[in-house]
């Protein structure tokens, strides 16, 4: 049961979104900016930087939502996404995606955790400073929405169908599109 | 030194922002609404929060621009604030105050740590579902900050008096005001 009063039936960010609209447009800006923008990284890549950062966070409703995202976008790619979640040393991912996620994955903890070495190997393998920053940012992004989820509590259905929907939505409209009329 | 190529001189987000202007208008938005738009806390306490949540983190960049924030809002009352850095329980701070630091401290970690008990404390002292909302996503918040700075080894000066300039701006003018003409 959330924390705080949200709207019945509904779950997750889009529960805090309809009672606190405050938040609503900086946060989808945010992701539309970092998430759709101009980078060097596919959005199927920042969204499988979204899913590995709640997934070892365990937020079930991110890692959930960004996975239906991440694969509507990955097509007939999309079994790697598991494969990452359950080993990326094993996963077949590509050594840039590899490196990547493995600042994902030391940023999720501390940012401080981040080395010279771990960007140089980034780098070695093709990633360059756009692809850097969005990595350490996307971890950064999720970091917040997980604790936001979670620290008020709010629901999260286990059925993973309920997330295909918004996963399609967030693949081809991008962020917030539920909100547009509003 | 910074793990990417940020502008000379310049420090923490503020050095981000120049290079990765994509991501700084939803940010200060974000913050404007949350940490100085309408709210049951003082914003005051919403620098307060930052603060506390950045300390835990170690950020030295965030924790010295923010206290300097709030030592500005706080007034005779600045004291305190290093009084909650050192010892939350024996500081003085008011019980609703404590509560929800409480929460910001769990919720910093992970937020499947915040429980209904401390949510019920913070209520029984004094706390309304906003401030509750509000301490929850400026925690996750400054966890997102922490970690973009950090993350990417931006430049945090030592000294604290580089941060007084800032800590008025935000005190007096809110947040991006650096970049409004821009």
């Amino acid at each position: 049961m959330p924390h705080i009063t949200l709207p019945e039936g509904e779950a997750g960010i889009v529960s805090l979104m309809l009672a606190y609209p405050e938040a609503r447009r900086p946060i989808n800006d945010l992701c539309n900016a970092i998430m759709c923008g101009p980078s060097s990284l596919t959005t199927a890549e920042r969204e499988l930087i979204a899913t590995y950062v709640s997934h070892g966070n365990q937020c079930h409703y991110c890692t959930s939502s960004h996975a239906a995202a991440a694969r509507e976008l990955l097509g007939e790619q999309a079994p790697l996404l598991d494969r990452v979640l359950c080993d990326l040393a094993t996963s077949g991912l590509d050594d840039k995606m590899k490196a990547l996620l493995g600042i994902a994955g030391k940023a999720r903890v501390d940012g401080r955790h981040v080395t010279a070495d771990d960007v140089a190997q980034a780098r070695a393998a093709g990633a360059d400073d756009k692809a850097i920053h969005d990595t350490v940012l996307i971890t950064a992004m999720f970091c917040m929405f997980n604790r936001y989820v979670e620290g008020l509590g709010t629901n999260a259905p286990p059925d993973l169908e309920f997330y295909k929907a918004s996963g399609k939505r967030i693949a081809t409209l991008g962020y917030g599109s539920r909100f547009r009329d509003t």
